[in-house]
């Protein structure tokens, strides 16, 4: 937690692209949360051609889900919502019309970490 | 967003079939919710045989999940459940005991669509 | 519901291990929550080598997420986490650093099984 699941088309982004989304949601999920880094996850789930849709039309589309401690203001969700889109669409391309971000909250003891149950937002 | 995520074993539905599903997932969604088809996102993720589990045993068990903003009414998510249930049985002939549907509300601002944090429902 | 994913790399749980934790999972989920086990779904989705990262470095980092109904107790929440966090890492050996836990907790009315929207926790 923070968990960042990314659903792409298979292909759509390289190995090494991935290594650099997940460098750069790092940086800026600790630089706007300010949580250790050590807490940031990100996991690519990949599906084959045919399997995703847009307005119900085959598409490329793409999204990044985040699933974090509620606690955080709006003004740093925000902050960091257009950070992670500024920074996705430039390393992968893609169309503005094919991305889709969204951010999960959970209460902090609703989430273990490191064997125990996290602590609320400003506590670690 | 709403962005649908479909669970299902490999090889449980076919190409056409997610694409016929994919249509009915859009038009039911926009007609209840009253949004743009442009939203609709929904994307398949298979997991392989002996990968999927209901009451502990191996089965080829699905769900279909809606991230969604927050700001419908009961009624509309109600309405809605019950058509996509109906529809998704109809086209995949799932039994009712495999398979499961859920509804993740998020406030708009926790979402970012076409390059912006989405307005609130009934804004756009 | 409710309906637990487990998002794990490629070959890192066998198919008998993950039998094993889908049993463990239903067995701890029932006994704590009082619901039957016949809701208890468990979902197994790998990603390959190269697409997981903690801390932005590539990692074989997992994630256990359950979305359930809201209703349960904090006490009856963090025993639960605590008793799956415990079995996961026994049964697959995960570093403590690379495993995360969460519940993402959605009112009953915002689900559907057996064919009919949820009743709130306590009424089956």
């Amino acid at each position: 937690m923070p968990l960042y699941t990314a659903i792409i088309r298979e292909g759509f982004v390289s190995d090494d692209t991935k290594a650099k989304i997940a460098k750069e949601i790092t940086r800026i999920h600790t630089s706007v949360m300010k949580v250790p880094s050590s807490f940031v996850r990100v996991v690519f789930l990949s599906y084959p051609k045919g399997a995703g849709f847009t307005a119900g039309e085959e598409a490329p589309t793409a999204a990044l889900n985040c699933v974090l401690r509620s606690g955080h203001t709006a003004e740093e969700k925000t902050d960091m919502l257009k950070q992670l889109w500024a920074m996705f669409q430039k390393l992968t391309g893609i169309a503005t019309d094919q991305l889709a971000l969204s951010l999960q909250e959970v209460p902090s003891s609703n989430a273990m970490e490191m064997g125990q149950i996290m602590q609320a937002v400003g506590h670690e």
